[in-house]
């Protein structure tokens, strides 16, 4: 049986990446793939327990950055074992909101979690890369403003601004060290526009030899 | 102002740690030390909630060694930062029951997992090393029967005897890499008898000069 491939989307607050994965959905199911939607932190009921406790509101101020990069490691090392290798295994694309990458962003380029740390346990946590890696890129403001018109708030979105640029700035120097497995999509267009760049680039990845 | 001395308590299931805590407690107490009692995990509110998760009996069969790993960490590196270190910097002692020991006995032995890894984290999350640590040391089975005896199990005490055998090892093997800091205590004898060698050698090392 063929290996199943590993799909993840990542971005900042606000950069639509709901809808993508409806796109991405869309378009592995025309093409008759079986796959599976995640997200992470989560996406077995274990790694979703832990991804309530790191992102309760409730711990703003209180957790370290240092236990947070654990605990988005512990559901992470969970979701993988769990969920992500049995199905790739069994020939089923995944498809993930969010992975590593993210790590590098929010508890590296965000709280200052050195790079070579999240490196040592991604080698041991989290034992897969992805193959492709949509990156919806939008500048800060505007992310923002479509986060908060949303409502309520979890411990990431009440960052402050300068956060969220640093979170920016580290998605892109992930790309600048694996260009090969990211696209990266200008999220500041419509929705329909981002749909159809999307869609284009993963029929693109697909078709290629 | 002189650092606060920090003392750890470890040992298997039953192997009568909470007596001792009194003992300690007593002790340093009548000395007019100023100290304080936790535990791992836990320890604060968070960490005491991370603790929670990683325990609870609901994931047996479930939780990956590698997932509780993650979380003792996670629970650690808070309650390092947000307790113990705060504590020793004001001059206060501080004896927890259970502490990093504890990790390369049940994670290590217990579950497998490699001795380097656990070492990697104690490095940049449990950046404080115990000045004395007792080790309660009872045969499993002994040890095994006075904690059935309490009642209901947590996800620890399911394990079976083996599990326990291992754990009993590879707090041996600490022991005999760090022989200065440890006092192994003979926990198969009288509760008195354990209360008067804890107090003796702990009454000698505070003497020491």
């Amino acid at each position: 049986m063929t290996r199943g491939r590993f799909i993840t989307l990542e971005g900042g607050e606000g950069a639509g990446k709901s809808t993508v994965m409806a796109v991405i959905a869309a378009t592995l199911a025309e093409r008759g793939i079986v796959y599976e939607m995640t997200r992470e932190p989560g996406g077995t009921p274990l790694a979703e327990a832990i991804r309530a406790l790191a992102l309760d509101a409730h711990w703003t101020g209180v957790m370290r950055p240092e236990t947070e990069l654990l605990l988005v490691f512990a559901a992470r090392a969970q979701h993988v074992r769990e969920r992500v290798l049995p199905a790739l295994d069994a020939g089923c694309w995944v498809v993930s909101d969010r992975y590593t990458d993210a790590s590098y962003a929010y508890q590296g380029g965000g709280r200052g979690q050195p790079a070579e740390r999240i490196a040592a346990l991604e080698a041991w946590a989290a034992p897969v890369a992805p193959d492709l890696t949509f990156l919806l890129d939008v500048p800060v403001e505007q992310g923002l403003a479509r986060a908060f018109s949303r409502g309520e708030r979890d411990r990431m979105e009440r960052e402050q601004a300068e956060f969220h640029e640093r979170v920016r700035a580290a998605y892109h120097a992930r790309v600048a060290t694996d260009a090969a497995r990211f696209r990266v999509i200008d999220a500041r267009q419509s929705q329909a526009e981002v749909a159809a760049s999307v869609k284009a680039e993963l029929l693109r990845w697909m078709d290629a030899p």
